[in-house]
């Protein structure tokens, strides 16, 4: 058995699901809504005491962390690998996976988290306390404090605008050789780790993203969607 | 041929140094001295750009980021095994190693950095002033602009100092079954890549890591330090 919980084709949760597609797998899709907190539910925090998502259940075994996840699945059903088999593209593939997880995850995160402002100032203040005093991590607790308050400040949103722009000249860097995917010739794990955080970066920073300044990267985001289990994400939105 | 530019037996120099020593693998010592700035020799930047260390040459390959460099070696160099054959211990394995990666690390950093006050004030005003401007990341450059100046405030080192305390609480509860090493009974990858940052703690913050506060950490850093390879660290000291 296999079961995926996951907060819809979005971020970190579609790092999974796109391997998980990719691979052929059938698992069990359970959605998690985010902003009813289930997270944070008791139940689900059995698998991931810190309320963080996704987690993947295989049979009895709990994985947690998107990247680790990810080689899990290729460890596991190793029969569609999505890791080249050269130990040094390996490598390469699992240096642009950890600078996802390092760099671009979290400046992407400051700005994700502060277009929920509008949504989370509005929720009851007494409830809102409530679930500051009680977010699984001290991190967690301090970004909500923010973000249901005013929203970042201008000057952590540049700071973080800076950081993206810096992932954005390293991916336009990577593929200028026009190579079609991330590690030269071969689809992996990177592509689908990169893809999860690019994928709205168009939208959100048109200036730093765009067919004249990017063509490389917004080439490769085209060839992305092109992908059959890019088209197939939309019906992973929806609880079964 | 194998060649590791490391620092010596310190923090993330320690991690792929240890791996190479355990699985008796013979390699050149190429030490960089970091308070003559060789990490950012135009030479040395061939290997790596951003000037971080280390990095392993194999033949006329190049692997950066010490978690890498751990697992590239187990690929190539799988007699010695130093990753759990399970694959759910291999993801807890990796789940760990990259909490060092991302909480551990960066939070050990401030510390480390600002005991390098002392010395990075004293360096000549216009030598650190063009040291700034040619800082091959800016990351890099508001870290070394802190520490040869006052150094971190003392908000940040109380931050860093949470953040610690929260780790040593990790290992002492993952300990605490009385299980050898961090993936129960066999020896891997986390323990090594927890070491590279453990070994210092308990003189760095004797208060949070000390034989009454955390028994089963203290027994292990003692179970690491007696391994021949932990042993044998000392000889990567110094040049050859």
């Amino acid at each position: 058995m296999l079961a995926l919980y996951h907060f819809g084709p979005v971020a970190n949760s579609i790092t999974p699901l796109l391997c998980l597609i990719e691979k052929g797998l059938d698992f069990e899709n359970r959605i998690l809504d985010s902003r009813k907190w289930e997270h944070h539910d008791p139940e689900f925090r059995r698998y991931s005491p810190e309320g963080t998502v996704p987690v993947l259940l295989h049979d009895d075994r709990v994985v947690r962390e998107s990247s680790v996840i990810n080689e899990y699945l290729d460890d596991v059903f190793a029969e569609v690998s999505l890791r080249p088999a050269d130990p040094w593209q390996r490598a390469e593939m699992r240096v642009l996976t950890k600078y996802v997880d390092e760099y671009f995850c979290p400046a992407l995160t400051v700005l994700g988290a502060h277009r929920a402002t509008p949504f989370a100032s509005k929720i009851d203040k007494v409830e809102m306390a409530e679930r500051l005093a009680n977010m699984p991590t001290e991190e967690g607790r301090r970004k909500w404090e923010i973000v249901s308050n005013t929203g970042y400040s201008e000057e952590a949103l540049a700071e973080a605008t800076r950081k993206l722009a810096n992932v954005v000249a390293k991916l336009e860097q990577k593929m200028a050789d026009g190579r079609p995917w991330l590690i030269g010739g071969a689809y992996s794990l990177a592509d689908i780790k990169w893809y999860s955080m690019m994928l709205g970066l168009p939208c959100l920073l048109p200036e730093l993203c765009n067919v004249e300044a990017t063509p490389f990267s917004v080439a490769w985001l085209e060839r992305m969607a092109g992908r059959p289990a890019v088209e197939a994400l939309d019906q992973y939105a929806r609880r079964d």
